[in-house]
């Protein structure tokens, strides 16, 4: 199974393409897909928006896994975030690829066995689960391939149990 | 000038098409774009934004007057919303269109000449400047085609007097 997490955004939005096979995970690819800063939100939707077709094409997921969006902080931020999620999702679709949405607080437990884990350790958690010598960079990207762990973790079933994971999910 | 309004959203969206000629404004049509409420959102975006492109294609608008995104009630709805307002940004752009953004209190002030006007009282203008028998339904039409309105009016600068816009753009 090949699964490809991304994380969302409208400037910056972070992809990391891991393979499945048996338990064992394998990283694929990662990196970012940006948009500059001095067009029109529009342009720049448009812009993510066939990036992420053209990706989705080349890099033939059989999944996606894509961060929920929360907001306790900035909400215009958020809002052109949403924008971006929104055409991302529409992309996905388009290319018909199923969607698998995670919390950050289930992608903590999934990679680190627990819901709050600190951003840092679930990187390294990351790196460690896919064998690499280092944090991907930038965070973006290292989110993503969160994200795809996420997904192959739940979907083989190897979170821990229910009881610890009914108080984050 | 073919103006075509859009009153953003996910499950509804309005839409409203009028022609500008020499200061005089005609109703073209308007309508709704709805989306499923059962299918899961990635699915409605891509619905959305498909049929918006097939009515932009259908309608040939000059101009899309969009409207501008503000949260003080639902944040839940509001990132929905975001969503789709992203999908169709994402459709005026892809088709060409030239798009213009206006806040809710600048198209009050463009229909009615006051920007805290009540919506109703918007509805009503729009109907007496459209010269209609009656308020388009629903509203989401009616607010697409003020929104239309608000960018014939901006643009040929028949808005009111400098000091009366100061306070509300």
């Amino acid at each position: 199974m090949r699964i490809l997490g991304i994380d969302p955004g409208y400037a910056t939005v972070g992809f990391g393409l891991i393979e499945a096979v048996r338990g064992q995970v394998h990283m694929r690819t990662y990196g970012t897909i940006t948009t500059p800063a001095g067009l029109p939100l529009s342009r720049r939707l448009y812009q993510l928006g066939t990036d992420m077709e053209e990706l989705i094409t080349q890099l033939k997921p059989s999944v996606i896994s894509i961060e929920e969006l929360f907001f306790n902080t900035n909400i215009t931020t958020g809002i052109a975030v949403a924008h971006g999620r929104g055409v991302l999702l529409y992309a996905a679709e388009k290319c018909g690829v199923p969607l698998y949405e995670y919390t950050p607080s289930q992608v903590k437990l999934a990679v680190t066995g627990y819901g709050k884990a600190e951003k840092r350790q679930v990187m390294d958690m990351t790196r460690r689960l896919l064998k690499l010598e280092s944090i991907p960079r930038p965070d973006d990207a290292a989110d993503a391939l969160g994200l795809a762990l996420c997904h192959a973790r739940s979907f083989t079933s190897r979170l821990p149990q229910a009881g610890t994971v009914r108080e984050t999910i």
